[in-house]
Formats: C-alpha cells, structure tokens, sequence
C-alpha cells in the first residue's frame, strides 16, 4: 500500500483550468466558427516566414542563445524603440527577450512583487496576470474600467474611450503594501487606448508613492484605429524609471506560436528581471530570435506597422458591422483586435447554455451561458468577459461577450452571417 | 527629484550573476578553446534540421500550441518513452512540454515546493535548481557525492562510479519539512550514472515518507559509456506515483537552442504542474514541437539513440586522453558529455587566475583561478565546479575543473594539443 500524498504548493493550489478550456473544445464539438481566443487564422507576413526559412536553412542558430536576449534582436528592438521612447535605449541593459510576453509579465512579476505584497490589477484584465501574482504570494486589488454612457456626445458611437477609470477609486486603492500597478494599453478586452490626459493623471498619482512600480503591458500597440494614438507611459516625465514596459512578436507579426516577446525598462529593474529569468527558462528559442529580429530590421521600410493597422482596421470594421447587425450592440474598440458585443438583449430559457457545458465551470454566469449557447446554437465562439474579473466583480462583465477579430475576412463574413440568426431569436423573444 | 526605489522581491535578491558571466566572455577575450559551457558545436543530424525546414516552409504552425504539448509530441514523446517506462503513458495527462528542460524543473519545483519546504541538493549540482528553490521559498539542503577512491580495484581506472552518497547523511538530511528530492541521473557534472542499487537504496529511503516527491533530472539518458546501464528511478517499485521525469530535446537532438524539454509522471503531478505552466510561458514554440515530433518518430528506424552513444563515447575517450595526458587524472565518466580533470597538481603562483577576473567572482576560489588560468595561459576554458556546490561545500569542488566534449573532433584535438602546455607548467614547478 502506498503512503504518497501529493499536495501542490499552496501558491499553486488553487489553480485550474482557464476558460479556454471550456470554449476551444466546445466550438469545435460544435463546428463553431471561433472568435475566442486571440491568435490570427492566417499565416504571418511573407517577409517573415521567409526570415524563418532562411534562419533555419542557414544552420548556426541552433544552440543557446545569451540568457537575456540574442544579440541581433535586442539590437533590432533598441532600433526600432529608442525613437518611439525618446532616449537611447541599451540593448544589452534595457530589453531583455522573453519566451513570449506571458514569460516577461511572469519574471517581471517574481521580481518586483514579495509574499504579502499587493498588486493592483484594472478589471477586466488579461486572466494570466493573476497566476503570476499568486505564484509570488502576493495579493490581487481589483478596480473596475466602467462604461460612462453619459460621456458620449449626441451622435457617437459606443465606444472604449467611454470605458474610464475612477481616479479617486485607483488613489484609495493604493495602500503601504502596494508594490506594483499593472496597465494594459491598449486594453484587452476593451480595445481601450489610454489616452495622454487619462496616463499624466495615472503617473501622477502612482508617483507620489516611492515603492510603485508599474508593468505596461502593450503587446497590441500596433493595433490602433481611427484616431486614436498610442501614448507609453514610460514616456511620460517621471515615469521610464519606474515603468517596464512589454511588447510581443507573436502579436505584431501574427507568430503567437513562435513565443518570442520582450521587456524594455530602466537598468536597474530589467537586470534584476534578467537574473530571474536565468532561473525560468534561462534562454529562448535562438532561430525564432534570429527571424525576428531580421523582420524587426526591415519594418520601416516596408511600412509594416501600417499595413498592419490598415488590415486590422478593415477587419473591426467587418466584425463591429456584424454585430450590430445582430444586434449585440458593440462597444467599438479603439483598439487590440477584440471587440465587445452587448448581449444585453438576449434571453435564454431554461438550462440554455447549461446543459452543453463540457467542464462544468461557469454555470451561474450568465455571460459564460450566453457565450456557451452563441456557440452551440448560433454557430459563433466567443469569450466570457468575467473571466477577466475577480470573483467579487465577474457580475460586471455578464452582458458582454469578446469576439475577437484577428481571423480571415471570410471567417468575419461567415461569423456575421450566423450571427444573424440572433434577430431571429430575439424577435421570438419578443413575440 | 526623484523618490523612486527599486528593490527586488525577497525571492529574487540573491540573484547575480552565475559562473558562465565570468567564464564566457574570458574564453572569447584570450580566444582560448571554450570547453566550458556544455553545448554542442556542431549541427543537429540532418534529419532534424529537415524536420524543422519542412515544418517552417510549410507553414501552420506558427499560432499557439496546445498549453500542455503540441498533440504529435505529445504523442512521439509517449512513443518512445512508454517502452522504457514499462507502462503505456497517457500523452494527454501523464506528459507535459516545457520551454527546455529548464523550466520544466522551473514549474514544477513551484508547484511542488511551499514557502519554509526543505528541498534536498545532491552536491555537485546544476546550478540552476537552487534558483528554482529559492523563487519557491524553499530551503536547499545539500549533501554530497564524495569520490572514495579506496573502492577502485587494482588497475581500476578513476571512474563516476566511485563517486557515492552517504545513505545514512541522506536519510539524516530529510525532515518533516523535506518535501522534495532532486536526482540528476547521469549526474552532472561528475558524469556518475547511478547503478540499480543505488536507486533501489535511494527509493526504500525516500518512500518511508509520504510527503517527499522526487525530480530526476535525465537530459543526459542517451549518453552512457561501456557498460554503464541508465536506470529510470521511475521504473523502480512504488516510484512512479511520486517522480517527475525530465527530458531535453535539446541534449539528445544538439538543439539546445530550440529550447523543448518534457516532464513526464503520473497524472496527478503533472496536471498539477501543468497548471502553473499555464502562467509562466502558457506554452512553447509549436513550430519546433512540431520538428522534435518529427525527429522523434523517426528515432527507431534510424536506430539514432545507438549513434549518438557510439559519437559521444569517442568523444569522451578522446577528451581523457588529453586530460590523461596533460596530467589532469580525469574521472572517467560513464554518462554526460562532461569530465572532471583533477587540478591538484597545478600550483599557481601569485596573482595567477586572479589577475584576469572579468566580475571579479570567485576570487578566493582555487578552482575559479585555476579555470580562469587555463583558459588565459593554457587556452582552454572549463568551468570550476565549486559554482555546482553550495558556499558551504564549495572547497570540494577545489581541485577539479569541468570540460566537456560535445564539441567537433577538431576542437577536441586542439584542446587536447594546449592542454599539453601544462606538462611544461607543472615541470617547471617541481624543479
């Protein structure tokens, strides 16, 4: 007989399967069209695949790479970012490459963030920051981005502008033991872009406190729309010392299998980043840093970043059409590739959207309902926004559900076209 | 002016720089023959170079992979590795991929490990562990292999095997508080493939404690020499349910830089650790999941395990023969693509070995300055192994240095040729 008993630590114990887990297998037991989780459909640029081909026909780049960043790379980023920041960044001290921005924010997190210490996340947020949290013992401080209605004008469109912060909600939030504040931007799943006034309020509150260290997730800074501009905030007076910021290749070259991503920030915090990831994977993938970093070097003078906003852009506007078409009134994203619809409208009946749960999760959320029967009965996967809140606020994210729209223009053509079957419905509704 | 202060977590501030910091940019400035860290310089076989074009040209695997393991490696890992484990691995649940070897041991050591948690070490060990233990807020407590030369018989050579742990110093090391125990079989870096009855000793030790989980680390399973037999502790009565395997792609294919590795063990652990996972890479290069499957598959029929042995061993007999030579008495490894030279006939004189630090690490070690002499007068680098021991037993890495020998023929021939410089070194001495 046997005497083991396992037991996970308790900084891991109370993890379990994410939401994807629910909604991938379902849409495809379902042969949903899948607008859930935020990956492109298509293949990344030519020019890209054709760095790859070249670096693996080539040989050479098939052994450890230098622990915080192959040398090519964090030259071709200090390129490509030291103008957009303002100041000369080191490559060698100031980026360090990541497997992935998810590896980044978790490094980073480990080494700024104590056991007890307190982190302030903005709700609705990216479900992986949390995990890194708990893993350093430290403790998660939710406030919620709310939709103000009564800011828009006569005549404007739903929007993420209107999704806003509550400065004095973020200033009583902050307490002695508050070590780190986390900021997307653009903001997924909103597709919020901060803008320059909301930041300068944002840093001057977050100065005024010694041992605040802020994360700038931004890996969908390409993707902006209409006129909204991208500001980092580790631009802003005050703030490169204290801010790390994070970018992604798998978003802005559609290669999110390739898990190469990167921080930039001030010596100090990006050495100490450094010498954890030592310790995690202690080096990424050679050839995929070699292919990117020869598709960072040409993209200025092919436009790149252009071209793909101008694609992304058409795509919103595919997506946004067809949900109000459908009446899943949305809240158009300024950018990210995600757009929330409203499902305010939709009335389920009975155990609709119980009953074909494969894990059991969810079953009293009404959002992970509708967004279980939009796949199972409408055709279209989509994500559950509470899944992006603590348990406390899940309730502010059941009208919604995120689509996203990094996929084929026929996929969009296809999605928009079931989703019409939702008129159908909610004509019924009303009869 | 400024009020910002940055201070690393608690869990990350003893880290600094580890022992390559030093050793790789010395071997680059005096262009000496880097026999220190251990990756190959050579390409993979050309059958996984093809996999990776093929996989690259053919595009659709450049999105994420599944989080656990792209489903073919997960499969071509189960493949191989049920015949050797003796039962029939669920690929889903039982195998997981990491981003390397590395932060398989990472994630796993998180999830196993709780705050305060003793983990033993076995001295000398891969430095990368203690990093791990410390991000968990375990405690390492080390014992160690110790050589006991009076086991050699007559005409025996210095051989790994003579290096044993004391069972009574293990079984007085573990605690109410040791939750785990990592293995490193074959060890590095003293090249020791730990015999059937060592493991069935170490097993009955380890099993009278229901709490104790123990990690094998077998990124070298593929390289034993002679007659020397690898045993997976896993296979060993009642050590399934408690072990986690961990396997390198990057060892057994020379692609360390692709950065795959996998655990392997029973579904509770490995569910366990892949939900940690989740939050730390989320996932790992599906294009280079997808070559490893494809160089996997292919292992039988090319009978590639065989091929490599048969290198790898005229590699190492090589290698000693130049350490012989040069009169280094080498430990014979019977595993591993490292050799310990035993140093204790050089005396250096002076400032010798300190003189020419870079970091100025390791100033008061004999082995550092003795690496640090031979790779600037001698013109060949190695490692000194006290890096491998904790503070407390670093004198018993003293007089060896670590070489390895996954290098070209050529590159070995030239190390052999310098390291006779000593000869005249050592002469001098006596006179």
């Amino acid at each position: 007989m046997s005497n083991y008993i396992f037991k996970p630590s308790a900084q891991t114990a109370s993890f379990g399967p994410t939401v994807w887990v629910e909604f991938s297998p379902l849409a495809a037991k379902y042969k949903a069209i899948n607008l859930g989780q935020g990956f492109p459909d298509f293949e990344p640029p030519s020019f890209v695949s054709e760095a790859s081909i070249k670096t693996t026909e080539s040989g050479g780049f098939n052994q450890y790479a230098r622990s915080a960043g192959h040398l090519r790379l964090v030259n071709a980023i200090s390129t490509v970012y030291s103008p957009l920041f303002g100041r000369t960044l080191d490559p060698m001290t100031e980026i360090m490459v990541s497997v992935g921005a998810s590896e980044g924010l978790f490094v980073a997190i480990q080494t700024i963030v104590n056991k007890g210490d307190e982190v302030i996340l903005i709700e609705p947020f990216f479900d992986i920051y949390t995990g890194a949290v708990t893993m350093a013992g430290g403790q998660a401080k939710c406030i919620s981005l709310r939709e103000y209605k009564e800011d828009r004008k006569p005549g404007e469109q739903r929007s993420s502008r209107h999704w806003k912060l509550d400065w004095s909600e973020l200033e009583s939030a902050i307490t002695d033991k508050t070590r780190l504040i986390i900021l997307n931007n653009p903001h997924n799943p909103t597709g919020k872009v901060w803008s320059r006034e909301e930041l300068l309020k944002f840093s001057e509150i977050v100065q005024k406190h010694p041992h605040l260290t802020v994360i700038s997730d931004e890996v969908y800074e390409w993707m902006t729309y209409d006129d909204a501009v991208h500001t980092r905030i580790a631009t802003l007076p005050g703030m490169y010392e204290r801010t790390i910021t994070i970018g992604s290749s798998g978003k802005t070259f559609s290669i999110t299998g390739w898990k190469v991503g990167w921080i930039i920030g001030p010596r100090a915090i990006v050495s100490a980043i450094s010498m954890s990831h030592q310790y995690v994977p202690f080096s990424v993938s050679t050839p995929h840093q070699e292919a990117v970093a020869i598709a960072l070097e040409q993209v200025e003078q092919r436009n790149y970043f252009h071209e793909l906003r101008t694609m992304y852009q058409a795509k919103r506007d595919k997506l946004v059409g067809g949900l109000r078409a459908a009446g899943l009134d949305p809240v158009v994203p300024e950018g990210t590739y995600f757009v929330m619809g409203d499902t305010s409208n939709i009335k389920l009946s009975g155990d609709q959207g119980q009953n074909t749960s494969l894990t059991g999760m969810g079953l009293n959320l009404r959002d992970w309902n509708v967004c279980r029967w939009l796949t199972t009965d409408i055709g279209v996967a989509s994500i559950p926004p509470s899944a992006f809140y603590s348990e406390e606020h899940a309730k502010e994210g059941f009208n919604y559900a995120r689509f996203c729209f990094c996929k084929k223009d026929e996929v969009l053509d296809r999605a928009n076209q079931s989703l019409l079957k939702l008129k159908d419905h909610n004509n019924n509704n009303q009869k």
